[in-house]
């Protein structure tokens, strides 16, 4: 089959791999219809995660049809239309049955992370790929939902809704502010408007990611780069700061505006993927009874969210900015690449 | 001044009473600009509840301005727009101090119970009313929120909401069902929506009514009459039953729907007024899972539902069904207790 | 092999029956060492449930060592010593994901119900089982804890953490009533203890068994044959009721107990199995802001108490009133059946 | 009437001041019977809370009996012995609707912070205190429980409870390690106990300390100044960290240990008074899904561990290490400073 195959810092191909195996009772095979690229993909091609060795087929997220199962497998059939989850959950560990899927201790690739597609096995951005730990990590496809709404499930979606939403504990009336208006960003405006808030704030650079935000249920926009940001944000409480805010980019400063804008008692949630460690004023904040929390996706409310996007009641359609062919996936990476130029958000690849 | 005052069963006058006056220091007198009618008020006047003596002027709910304030009142001033809560919470007893203010130890009328506006003192229905711990009992009307609106603050919306929906446990994805279409039951469906449900189906033996449920946010509707209104529900879910169902009539047949379409470990909350104990099949149910929740208001949710509802998130418009002037509250009451007929919702009166 | 084989209303026996195997590749085949019998096995001899057709080999606990092991299971291997859970859990079911292990939708037995051990499938009560998904129903005994304190874990202790305790939402410093000091009251008092009750008060007829509590953890008793039990129970708090009662009988009388003594927004959990409806005085309770809860045991807590078992922080002990031979089970029978006279609580088998 | 008056960094006196007097209606006069010196008066002192002005009488713990009440006081009155919390809560702003007294944003000092005695108002350490916002500030001391063990509610308990294990939350079965076995680490340990933790490991640089520990409730102790502490905590885990690690100290170094041994998805509670800033290894902890909490006591659970208290179920009695008189004030405060040397965990001043 067809894939596309890292090789090493800066290099990728797209070239003739074997097909995947069953290689376990609990394994099946699925045959990719929709796939996207991650800003982590990114990342790897730089060499920034150096987990991933030469060779590997990247790719986390995508939809297709089930070709063949395991002999364990009995919630699965042959044709099945399935979501893959970016997190493998075995089901059976400690963490799993917690629903801390992100830190499974599954005996695939590293014991202790749940994210292994295109990370420790060969991952979704191929014709057909080999998912393990399959009734526990795949969700069948209900009617009303396309390939590529699917595709928003595999990552994105929960990610924004487990570790920016729900850890950042939003709550009815709450005023949440997202730093960041990016893919993730918006996830997570996309699916706060499930826990009641009053108000959305998208805060960011560039006006326009700011005012797009809308689309996905911001109430207001702040630009970052205006001088009286916390000003402005704070002219949209009662003063005293926000319930809950999100950092959604990844950069020092970026955490410490969320750091400036929460109120006594709020929540710092980060979504946002580092690179440097961050100050952290404990010397002011010991007293100010906020929570920060930080996270992988679980991906355990995939279920909930399908249910909702089947129901029509996530603002999900202007994530996908751009489509491709499977074939056309080096282009594909190019155009995601340049987001600042192109506005991608998330580019689908339909085979 | 002029009041309605309750009379004895069956009995009720719009007549002259003296203005009522500061009686501790935490008092507040508050000129009534709007006030309504509840369900409640219909009972006491059929003599249902006997606690309410002849000479008591009637009424919970309403907006009005303060006019005259107690020594130890410092966060409210004279001229202050207040919404009424139809709950008086003292603030400081251990009832209160957990957000139980429905249970409030309070010295006024009969401890244990938070709710004596036209029940244990005066209450609304008048041009004056003196307001027991004011502090922590009512709300300041912000920009943008009509009297009308807020009066609807003083007890249906929270009591949908904490009732229903919060002791309910609404939370994203789950199916709810709401028997009863009347305008608790629409409080219920217009405050569900702060929880992220993927469906709301609203259940009524009128159609007119359960269609109107729509524009508070019902995505479905059943008609209870319907010989088969159970599958119709269940198809509405994966088979198994709804995660929440909400009593909002008060009828032993009503509550026995919610136990028959509540799927195993769902919820039961009941919001309904009852008269008669119902039958409770605990040989069938020992083995649910299911939990089943009641009770009066809290209001402890009502500041919560102010902000919302100064953002414009809650689609609580329609409820105003008739508007009277105050002195023309006998009428009111009138087209209030033909609701069926007038299809009256809330009756709002003006001052 | 040898099994106590239930044989219709009346009848069970003690016979030669064929050995199980391997089913599935997520089975297991476990050698009992210790088994225990359980209140629902003699209402199962009495034919009270239907389900159990003659020929089933009866026991849904117990703690054996694995002799064989399907293709799929990875993490529990021959020759580790495993406590049985009373509740086969699929691990992949919705339900499952959940930690409602009890309503488990996996396809052994029926569909919905996760107690299939000796009710659907052959039981415990015998040389050796098959355990269905065995790596999401078994815990490993760790060092310290014998096989007689492990099989408390397969059904009793769970069912009282789970569905007294937790389903009844006892947190610190609360008052907690148990209503029924047998086996299962015992367990919810023993676990009560985990969540900081300033007092667990034992109610029982009998005078014996309320003062044996206090090995579990009661700090209180009242004999509910004591006409003002319910004044010495309400003078045991501030006046206004329990915050948590737990019935644990499964009768009538003894859950209207649990309604009279509860205060307005306590709790009321229901672990006893009824044969009866109730009448539920909702005319009264409707106001109360309380709620009832009930059900099935999930074993979802198992591993938490084991590891609470392992460190000698439960009390647990006294539960284990009479040993006997796996040979010698119809006479554990007749003396668990008899429990008033021979004071028996759990009778342990061992192999 | 004498009091501990602050004079500026590095001076105190025992002197002749002015009766406090009441001066709103919420206001009630404490004769003062026992109070205590806490680390943060040792702060004070050394200049390090400049919002404290000379003039100041410090303290802002204790017990004592009401001699006058103001206007609106109606629930306390003349003769009730009552335990002062460090926290003034005005009961009616937002915050402390909610709870969170810490943050009070009444008119007494400063608005936002509920710490006022000893800081911004006058404190406990004198003959008689102007209590404000009496009857949501104090307790009334039940029988059984001495003013002695009282005081210990005024601040140390319910912080290690609320800051430490509540915002920890610590949960049965839990590992808890507590870094810090001094006044409030001893807290967070004697009070762990309430939630059914496994193990609660003192950690600690003396020995004498850390042993001490078990005397509160500790299971095991580790000493930080060995080289291998972290996997001596780690032994006596799964080998994956603790559930919940509390800084009970101060330092970066040690708000750096909880970070190195709570596992993912674990919680890390700071407790301890922060003077400087810490790295925070974001880079390597996004993907951790661990949640980080600080802040203030908000006493808002000071009724529940009294309630514990007066039933003998909180381990708190050798919290008292040294007796003085309040004129010998002067002493208890050397005592207090050289703790080390003295092993002063309370010093409690009696009249």
């Amino acid at each position: 089959m067809k894939a596309l195959v890292y090789q090493g810092p800066g290099q990728k191909s797209w070239e003739d791999v074997p097909d995947p195996t069953i290689q376990k009772p609990t394994d099946v095979i699925v045959k990719i219809e929709t796939t996207t690229i991650c800003g982590t993909d990114l990342h790897i091609l730089k060499g920034d995660v150096p987990a991933v060795q030469p060779g590997r087929i990247l790719g986390h997220e995508g939809v297709g049809t089930i070709t063949e199962i395991g002999d364990a497998v009995t919630t699965l059939k042959v044709g099945d239309q399935v979501i893959l989850s970016c997190i493998s959950a075995d089901g059976k560990c400690d963490y799993c049955k917690q629903g801390v899927y992100s830190h499974c201790l599954g005996d695939e690739g590293a014991p202790g992370i749940g994210w292994i597609f295109g990370h420790l096995i060969d991952g979704t951005q191929a014709e057909y790929v080999r998912v393990p730990y399959a009734e526990t990590s795949v969700y069948r496809l209900p009617p009303g939902v396309t390939p590529q709404q699917g595709t928003l499930l595999s990552d994105i979606l929960p990610t924004g809704h487990e570790i920016g939403v729900r850890y950042g504990q939003v709550k009815a009336g709450d005023v949440v502010a997202v730093v960041g208006a990016g893919p993730v960003g918006l996830a997570v405006i996309a699916t706060a408007g499930l826990y009641g808030p009053s108000r959305v704030i998208a805060i960011d650079l560039d006006a326009n990611r700011a005012e797009k935000a809308k689309a996905f249920g911001a109430t207001d926009t702040v630009l970052s780069s205006d001088s009286d940001w916390k000003e402005q944000v704070l002219a949209l409480t009662d003063g005293l700061g926000v319930d809950v805010a999100v950092e959604a980019v990844g950069l020092p400063q970026t955490f410490q505006m969320c750091l400036d804008m929460v109120r006594p008692a709020g929540r710092v949630a980060n979504v946002g993927v580092h690179g440097k460690p961050v100050e952290f004023p404990l010397q002011d904040l010991w007293i100010s009874n906020i929570s920060i929390s930080m996270g992988l996706v679980n991906t355990n409310t995939s279920a909930t969210l399908l249910r909702l996007l089947a129901q029509h009641k996530l603002p999900v359609d202007e994530f996908i900015s751009h489509t491709f062919r499977l074939d056309e996936i080096i282009e594909a990476y190019d155009v995601f690449a340049r987001a600042a130029e192109t506005k991608a958000l998330k580019v689908m690849i339909n085979v």
